[in-house]
C-alpha cells in the first residue's frame, strides 16, 4: 500500500478535497449521498469521502488520521488490509472471480462454515445482508407454506421493501404478512403469533442493536423460550447473525447460551470487507433451501470466498474473538472512568466488541453529536447514531489514542453543559 | 496469472476433479449448487466447477479449455483478466475498498454514467441487478404515490419474492401489486395499465430475452409507444439494463432507438466482472430517490467501482461494441450457413452480441441439449436453455474454434436425427 498522507489529530483539520467531491456528488448522486453511510445527517466534522486503512487507522481523503471504531459499520473484522485475507483474496482474483461456474473454494467455504457454525449443516452464498435475511424468510416460508413471520419492532434486518425502516416507496402488501413483538419479551411473541396466521418463522438479533437506542443483551431464558415457542408451533427460528457474525463468537452469535436457530444470515465481518453474504441452515430445512430460487450475477464470484475461508482460519489462529473482547472491555472501563470523573451520567450498553454510548437525558443525540464531533476532531472515528465495532487489530496504542480522543470528547460534552 | 493446465478438446474428458467437488458440494450445499449456476439441469457434459480465465478461453477445474460463448452469463465483456480492469480494481484494492464511507471514484463513476447514459443525470450504486431493478421500482413508487407495476409475462427482472421465476417461499402479497403486459404488445400494456390501479411503473427489458425462448428485438414504435403511455397516465418507464447494457450500446441500450426511460437498472457488465450494480435516472425522480432508504455493506466499497470506471473507458477506446457486434454477426453467419448446409432449421435470434438457438420443434430443449453437449464436447462453452453473450475479447481464432465446434455439434444433432 501506497503510504496515506497522514496528518495528526488537531482541532483544525482541513477539508478541502472532501468539500470538493461532496460539491460533486451533489450534482451525479441523490442527496449528495445515500443509505447508511451518507455523511449528510451527522456533525460536520464527518468526512463523506475515504482514502484508505491499515489495521485500527484509517485515513479520510484529507489525509485526516483516526482510530477506526466503526469498522466500514461491521465488516472489518480484523483490521483493515489483513495480510493474509488480502493474499489470498489477490491470488484467487488473479485466477478468476465470475465464472460460468463457482470456484473449488466455494465447497471449501460451505465445509469451512459447516465445521465451524454448530447449526449449520449446509451453507448459500449472496452479496449483502439483505439477501440472507430475505432469502431465510423465503426458506422459511416454502418449508412451512405459512406467508406471516415475526419481527421484532425497531430491528433492522436489511433494506428490501419487507424490512427497509423508512418507508418511502414501500406498499401496504410488502408489510401485511409481518407481524411484532418485543425484543426480550417472551409472551410478546406469543401474543403476536397468535393475532394471525400461524408463523412461518421468527426472525431474531442475536441482542438488540437497533439504531440509536441502548444496546441490550438477550435474556438466555427470551431464546430458549423462541427455540421451543418455534418447536411447538412448526415456525423457523431465524437468527440475523449479519452484524453480530464473527465478532462475538466463531460459531453463531447464540451458541455461548446454547440455542441454535434453524437459519441464520450472514454478512459484513464473513470476508473482512470483501463482498460477501451467507445462509445457513439445518438439515430439516435442506430440501426447501433447494427448492427456491434465487441467485444473482456475483453470488458464485471466487475472490470474496477466498478472503471468507482466510477470515475465518485469521480468526480462530489469532484468537481474535477474545481479543476483540478484552479490547471492547478495556474501552469500555477507560470510557465509563472518563465519564465518572467529569459526573457525566452515560449508558455504555451491549457486548465489549459492538459497544454503544448514550447520554441520560439527551434529547434528539445532541450529546451524543457534540461527542461525536469532538472524538472526530482529536482523531477517533465512531458514531453517535449508530453501535461501535472493535476489530482484531486495534493495539495498545491504538486503545490508548482512542482514550486520549475520547477523554477531550467528553471535556467538550462538558463544556457544551456548563 | 499461472497458466491454467490445458487440454485439447477431445471427446473423452476427464471430469474428476469436477465430480469430487461436485460429491463434497452435495453435502453441503443444498442440491449441490442453487440459481443460474447449478449445472444439475445441464447435460452432463458441462461442469460444475470453473478454475479460470483469460480473454475469451476458460478453463473447468479438470484443465478442460472452451471458447467460452457464455461470459459468465453477462458480466465479462472485455473478456476475462482484462489487464486494464483488474490493475484498477488491484490498485483500489491494496489502497482500500470496504470503508467507513465511499471513495473518490464513487464520484468518478457517477460522473462518468451521467456523461455516457443519455437519460441518467444520476446514479445510485449496489450489487446485484436484483438491487437495481427493486430500487427502480421503489424510486417510482416513492415518486408517484402508486403501488401496481407492469412487467412483460415471462420477463426475468430478478430473484427477490416479487420477480423470482420460481414461486418456492413466494406470497401472494409479493405479487398482489404487478400486472402484465405482452412484450411488443402495446395494446395489452394499455390493458393491463386499465385492469387495475394507475401503474408507478412499467418495467421492461431492452429485448425479449425470456430464457429458453426464441428472443425478439423491441419494435421502435412499441419503445415508443411505452414512452408515450407513461407519460400520459404519469407512470415511471423503467429499463431493465442489467443483461444488455453496456454489451449493445455505450448509453442504455435503447439510445439507438431514441426512447428514454425515466429509471435504468444495470449490473452484470458494468465493471467486467467485479461486483457492481447501478440505478440510472432523471431529474424528475432524483428528490424520490434521496426520500428511499436502500443501503448495503459493500455497496460503497470502491475496488468493483474503479473496475467499472476503466471498464467504461476501455468499452469506449476498444470500440468494443461495435466489435461484439462484428463477431457476433460472422458468429450467426457462420452457424446458420453450418445449419442450411445440413439440412437442420434453426432461429438464431437476437442481437448478434447476445444471440440464442434454438431447434424447430424441439420438444424440451432436446436437440438444443444435444448441440451443446456436442458443442462442449469440442470446446465451446454456450447454453442449451439461456442466451449466449459475446465477449469483445474473442479472436479470430477464438471464433474459428468456435465455429469448428459448433460445425461438430450439428453432426451430433443430424446424427441424432437420423
Amino acid at each position: 500500500m501506497k503510504q496515506p498522507l497522514i496528518r495528526p489529530p488537531t482541532g483544525s483539520r482541513p477539508r478541502s478535497v472532501d468539500a470538493d467531491l461532496r460539491r460533486r456528488a451533489r450534482a451525479v448522486i441523490p442527496g449528495g449521498m445515500y443509505g447508511h453511510q451518507a455523511a449528510g445527517p451527522l456533525p460536520p466534522e464527518y468526512p463523506q469521502f475515504m482514502r484508505a486503512g491499515r489495521g485500527a487507522r484509517i485515513w479520510d481523503v484529507d489525509g485526516n488520521e483516526y482510530v477506526d471504531l466503526m469498522c466500514s459499520y461491521g465488516p472489518v473484522v480484523l483490521g483493515h488490509q489483513h495480510p493474509a485475507v488480502e493474499e489470498a483474496a489477490a491470488a484467487q482474483a488473479e485466477l478468476a472471480d465470475c465464472q460460468n461456474g463457482p470456484s473449488a473454494v466455494m465447497v471449501d467455504l460451505a465445509e469451512l462454515l459447516v465445521r465451524t457454525v454448530g447449526h449449520a449443516d449446509w451453507a448459500m452464498f449472496a452479496k449483502n445482508g439483505t439477501d440472507a435475511t430475505t432469502t431465510c424468510v423465503t426458506i422459511a416460508r416454502a418449508q412451512t407454506g405459512r406467508e406471516r413471520i415475526l419481527v421484532a419492532t425497531g430491528a433492522y434486518h436489511g433494506s428490501a421493501p419487507w424490512c427497509t425502516p423508512r418507508l418511502g416507496g414501500v406498499t401496504a402488501a410488502d408489510r401485511v404478512n409481518i407481524g411484532h413483538y418485543t425484543y426480550n419479551d417472551l409472551p410478546s411473541v406469543v401474543a403476536a403469533a397468535a393475532e394471525g396466521p400461524e408463523p412461518a418463522a421468527i426472525v431474531v438479533s442475536p441482542f438488540k442493536h437497533d439504531a440509536g437506542f441502548d444496546q441490550e443483551l438477550v435474556d438466555p431464558a427470551f431464546a430458549r423460550g423462541l427455540r421451543s415457542l418455534c418447536d411447538r408451533i412448526g415456525a423457523a427460528l431465524i437468527l440475523d447473525d449479519v452484524r453480530c457474525g464473527f465478532r462475538l463468537h466463531l460459531g453463531s452469535s447464540w451458541e455461548p447460551i446454547g440455542v441454535q436457530p434453524d437459519l441464520s444470515a450472514w454478512s459484513k465481518a464473513i470476508a473482512n470487507g470483501h463482498a460477501l453474504a451467507a445462509v445457513l441452515g439445518s438439515d430439516r430445512f435442506r430440501e426447501s433451501a433447494r427448492r427456491i430460487f434465487v441467485t444473482g450475477s456475483f453470488w458464485f464470484s471466487a475472490a470474496p470466498m477466498a478472503a471468507a475461508v482466510a477470515t475465518i482460519r485469521a480468526l480462530r489462529e489469532q484468537d481474535a474473538i477474545a481479543t476483540m473482547d478484552r479490547l471492547g472491555r478495556d474501552l469500555r472501563a477507560g470510557i465509563m472512568a472518563q465519564a465518572a470523573a467529569r459526573g457525566i451520567e452515560v449508558n455504555y450498553t451491549g457486548p465489549p466488541a459492538m459497544p454503544y454510548l448514550t447520554f441520560l437525558g439527551d434529547r434528539n443525540h445532541e450529546q451524543a453529536c457534540a461527542f461525536a464531533a469532538a472524538a472526530m476532531r482529536h482523531g477517533v472515528y465512531l458514531h453517535p447514531r449508530h453501535n461501535w465495532f472493535i476489530s482484531a487489530a486495534m493495539t495498545q496504542a491504538d486503545l490508548g489514542r482512542a482514550l486520549t480522543g475520547t477523554e477531550a470528547a467528553f471535556a467538550a460534552v462538558g463544556e457544551a453543559r456548563t
